[in-house]
């Protein structure tokens, strides 16, 4: 079986032990540590149940898929497990193909790299793989992760294309449909590294009912599905809510700047943890009770969405 | 007298038409056009009294102030200006002499140049150009412009020191008394081009009364003094308001990042115009009515804040 020193900081388990009851979505914002302590990777496969955990690797985003797989076999191997294993996609045949959705029915964790958004969904996008990765979060209770690319692609709203632009700016975000393993929400990634909150603010002026979520480097935002949600690693997740913004994005012309009046910020730093009250607690009674804002987020990203 | 094809944009005028009723602030975050249209310049001009008015430059804030004064002295020129001067301060002597005190008292439009707030303050704090510029604002309705550290020093809490980090951490900005010119806020320039949000964040983490602004360049904030402000330029102004959020920053280590929910955002591109809302209107009858955080906001900064 597997050898103790292989598997420094993780507890080789049960696959059914108490942090595998809820499915749960690693969502990771790139650049996450490979090489060290592997923080985030090695929380992925705790969640996934341990050690001795199925774990299928899917590195369909990326034009480059045997380098990102050879880079994860070793991360993974480095960090004791035994079974991990390459789904390798080149089209939607591919996709829909038997082998690769009993690969992924089979797996206790699902990690998908980094690469382009827009090439991984125009491979998986409503293929037996999409199925499949929703069977397992919601109905089997696996572990979803996804760096990068393969983070920005679990919301039902994705970035397709969006600038880096210094201040919001009309027409410089585009969307497009992703796996949809969360819903209201904009994912983006490499955030404080790469200056984005201004193509967040934009997608949020432009679409006011998803809430922005940007995942900075080797951070990760972990949902717990009914559950709740932690921050790890060593950088912060920024949520922009723009819900009850008021705004004049429909009159300015394209490539101007938005007016955005009280839109709500939340900072949430590596090492914070948000559980959902207890249903029928008295949130007034509760002085550590979230603002509102911050508790809609923590209850939309942690519904229990349906198979459909 | 004065050239016609020397002063292209502004209207010659009568001191005391109508935009110069109350005393204005023209608080520009650097990198102010002064080559080509000099929008917001003109504007600072315009809202002195027009090219006949009388302008002094304060270069205190720089190490080389003759060269700043060239500068200006250009560019006021070209806007058609005849009177306009240099109050060159090497001293806190020079600061508390007759010559500057008399400068001032005859001016309609001060304008401070970047620098170093720290040098600005170390210079005119307390002395008798700190008083002369608050009668100037205060009770002569004259305008009072500044770019960069000339900006940063308006307000009566100024940053001293903040380094430019991606996320807000603790200890990462240390602050100063500024002019007090607008109290209750601190003022950040170059804020989108130089990736200042972290900071600004930190800031507003560190003292949740102050709202943080933020201030592209070759784009200024116009406060007009008991009646609204409006945003001119090419880039926006950020408001940040954490006086609502839950924070963690007192639990926390130096060094670390503070967790901070619901904060209020306000981006306010250039063009962008607020007027206080009169005395006594029902605000909830007015469907423009601005959202709470905004409006404290709007009345903070106008506010006729007494010569004390």
């Amino acid at each position: 079986m597997s050898d103790e020193n292989r598997r420094p900081a993780i507890v080789a388990g049960d696959k059914r032990d108490e942090t595998s009851r809820n499915g749960h979505l690693v969502i990771i914002g790139g650049g996450e540590d490979r090489t060290y302590a592997k923080q985030i990777l090695g929380r992925f496969i705790e969640l996934s149940g341990g050690t001795e955990a199925s774990i299928v690797v899917i590195t369909a985003a990326s034009g480059v898929s045997d380098h990102m797989w050879e880079i994860y076999q070793q991360a993974f191997g480095e960090l004791g497990v035994i079974d991990v294993s390459h789904l390798a996609i080149d089209s939607r045949r591919d996709a829909n193909s038997e082998r690769a959705v009993s690969m992924l029915s089979a797996a206790d964790g699902i990690f998908m790299t980094g690469g382009d958004q827009k090439r991984l969904l125009a491979l998986i996008g409503a293929t037996g793989v999409d199925r499949a990765l929703h069977v397992a979060f919601k109905e089997r209770n696996a572990c979803i992760g996804g760096t990068s690319a393969g983070a920005s692609a679990m919301s039902g709203h994705m970035l397709a294309r969006g600038e880096a632009v210094l201040q919001p700016e009309k027409g410089a975000v585009s969307m497009a449909a992703g796996l949809g393993l969360v819903q209201h929400v904009l994912i983006d990634q490499h955030f404080s590294e790469r200056q984005r909150l201004g193509r967040l603010l934009t997608a949020v002026a432009q679409n006011p009912y998803l809430q922005g979520v940007g995942i900075d480097e080797d951070t990760a935002l972990v949902i717990e599905r009914g559950a709740g949600i932690e921050i790890l690693g060593e950088g912060a997740v920024t949520v922009i809510d723009g819900r009850h913004m008021r705004s004049n994005l429909a009159q300015i012309a394209h490539r101007e700047s938005p007016e955005m009046i009280d839109v709500r910020l939340h900072l949430l730093p590596a090492g914070s943890r948000y559980t959902l009250p207890a249903a029928g607690a008295a949130e007034d009674d509760d002085a550590d009770a979230l603002p509102s804002s911050m508790l809609d987020f923590l209850r939309n990203v942690t519904k229990r969405q349906p198979l459909s």
